[in-house]
């Protein structure tokens, strides 16, 4: 039997679809980020990132790099084993307790990626509550969504952030136990939940909450614990997961909360049990970072002040941008094929580097460039981006701001990331 | 509702089973490897670790170490996003080129870990192939039984290393696409897979082979790349995956293959898209040691040398080792409490670090201290080890070689790893 078609054959229904992708090789540079080489198929070009999720570029960060070197030369470059057997470093323990006092809880689990401490973490709590029913937002991300389907419960989809839609399928799943699953930023339209009153319903229902703040952490409150810091309501959270390969620049996911739970998960969860520790080096990189935004506000403030300069520019130029109240700043065009070849131009003429978010990551006809400002995209860099959108909406002549709808900008809903997609092609 | 109650149920219950389980909480040292530093109750005690799957001190080697520390200064601490999302780092390409040699296949992808790179590689690649059928050995490790059931497809398991089951399955399964899913060394018993049967079996009934080699890369074959290398039957395997984190002493997982299969799997496989690239540091320390285990074969030599003692001075001393074609070494014990009681002491009064592997890791029963030497462990820890363990035995007053029978020895098809434990608790 020829194996091979069967692989051919996937990859050519991607092309015919126009969702074929290809991944630009990039060197980033350290010393002068957001800087990066290009791997060009002419050859190295320097370019910008302004697609990056090192939102503050702590990723470069003196105290990160030199965390994870120093460690590295002490511990050596990985853990050597599951954290059962031999790799349970002290770094790794460290970076739990400092995650904990992150989140103002118990206690805290660290895991090798975002996607995991979801995918196990959500699966396993659900799994430990019988009878239990998940509430999910429409727009969660795959590893959530991964994480319910693992779970095996029934789950209640909600629209996104509708918390009267919320409350009725609370109320239909009656005295049932609850678990509502969330997000505080969601990536790609870069709007933020009502968490406040998420909380007020899980209260009234009885619900647990389960907040997904990877987009948010770092970012958001007096010490970058977050939106939930942010507006308050930190405590009033069951389980906050986050992300060590975002905001704090190293790799690595997260889940902070009551003790016993904490306990539960590492004791129960597949994808925590039989795989690999993160490395010392890892661990102590991401302590470094996550402990440096607990107490300094420039990076915070520096990305603000840059974000609300690229949101004024793309403005004054007309372009179509989703108005959002966070760091994301996501610029509408609506179609795949206009999407990729901005993206491409973008890359090739101007040194710009903005990846391009088409389906299934998003809804078909809300095909978009996502620019996540960093402190980092000085002011000289913000006007030779809006100079370079502004050129390429002419020369492709895309849809500018007064031209496009609301309803355009915003069909998300259309396509719920929820639906059974068998074979899922998207951006991550 | 007090959700509380659940997580302290869970973890209650583990403890009534004994089989709660607490970490030790290490500090390796890496300019002396395998030595490190135990935070016990009373204080850092120093001890040797003789239960590491870091199988050749790949982790403390300067290249691997140095090429950390090196790129960590250059690119940062992280890759800053997805692949697709300016993750796709100039190291994760070479490293992906450097696999794909090792294991003389067209391509190669890397994963987060290796437990994704089984769970999401095997559950891609069977949901690409219409109607077929998975083939697994009842041994396979979790995270393959992992991407057998998020696969969907028709399963039939196989008795471990029985060719004739095998056979019987294939036949049974008719004119239907199949794939076997086997590994090459089972970690926990230490046996081999007859490698070249399967291909032959595969090639008769026309099924495709996944081979998971993570407890063979770096230790087998000419230029290490397991013991498909070493057996010549490298080109007969359709999908070889392996690991960085234990060998190769750094993190990640990998598959390799034909070019269509790989960029298939990197297309579709949700736990790749949607999760954070290995940072480009962590990417050209795993490079850095997949090349030299290619030319050196000191570490090789060393380990096997090692092993060899080990395996000497135990049946010198009469203890119940299970006879291994492989470096790894498990001393029977046979019963949950006395194991863990052995490894408590060995660490407490000898300085000695075995992790107890007990059920459901290993069926009831066959409960064993799991040793594995390396290069590093030299005559005199040899020695020290034999000693210590003898003690214990007499202390313990547990079952020497002569009075423990084969049939107490291997007892693992009891509890077949495929069995619907519906929450897993094991070492990994």
């Amino acid at each position: 039997m020829n194996y091979d078609r069967f692989f051919v054959d996937a990859i050519d229904a991607l092309r015919r679809e126009r969702r074929y992708r290809t991944f630009a090789e990039i060197e980033r540079d350290a010393q002068h980020f957001p800087r990066a080489v290009w791997h060009s198929p002419g050859g190295p070009r320097d370019i910008v990132v302004w697609c990056s999720n090192d939102y503050l570029g702590m990723g470069s960060h003196p105290k990160v790099v030199e965390a994870m070197c120093e460690t590295a030369k002490k511990r050596g470059a990985g853990a050597g084993g599951t954290r059962n057997i031999s790799g349970n470093s002290h770094e790794i323990i460290m970076l739990e307790r400092e995650l904990a006092d992150l989140h103002g809880k118990e206690s805290g689990l660290v895991f090798t990626s975002g996607y995991i401490s979801n995918a196990t973490g959500i699966s396993t709590i659900v799994k430990l509550i019988p009878e239990c029913v998940v509430l999910s937002d429409e727009l969660n991300h795959n590893s959530m969504i991964e994480g319910v389907r693992q779970g095996g419960r029934q789950k209640a989809i909600f629209r996104h952030n509708d918390l009267e839609h919320l409350e009725e399928l609370l109320k239909a799943a009656g005295d049932r136990p609850k678990v509502i699953a969330f997000e505080s930023v969601y990536s790609m339209d870069g709007d933020i939940s009502p968490i406040a009153g998420i909380c007020d319903l899980a209260e009234r229902y009885g619900a647990m909450t389960y907040l997904d703040e990877v987009h948010a952490v770092g970012m958001y409150g007096p010490r970058g614990a977050g939106v939930a810091e942010r507006d308050g309501v930190m405590d009033r959270v069951d389980v906050i997961e986050g992300t060590l390969g975002k905001a704090f620049g190293v790799v690595g996911g997260y889940i902070t909360g009551k003790r016993a739970m904490i306990d539960a998960v590492r004791s129960y969860a597949p994808g925590f049990i039989f795989t690999t520790a993160l490395p010392p080096a890892v661990a102590a990189a991401a302590a470094a970072s996550v402990r440096h935004l607990k107490g300094s506000q420039a990076e915070r403030e520096g990305q603000r002040a840059q974000v609300a300069k690229v949101k004024a520019a793309l403005a004054a130029a007309g372009l179509p941008q989703l108005e959002t109240p966070t760091h994301i700043v996501p610029v509408m065009v609506g179609d795949a094929k206009a999407c990729k070849m901005a993206s491409d131009l973008l890359l090739a003429e101007y040194g710009i580097y903005i990846q391009p978010i088409n389906y299934p990551t998003v809804p078909r006809g809300t095909e978009r460039l996502r620019i996540t400002p960093t402190p980092f995209h000085d002011d000289a860099l913000i006007a030779h981006l809006a100079k370079a959108l502004s050129d390429i909406w002419e020369r492709l002549e895309l849809p500018y701001a007064d031209r496009m709808a609301e309803s355009d900008l915003l069909r998300r809903t259309a396509a719920g990331q929820h639906a059974p997609i068998p074979l899922p092609m998207a951006g991550g």
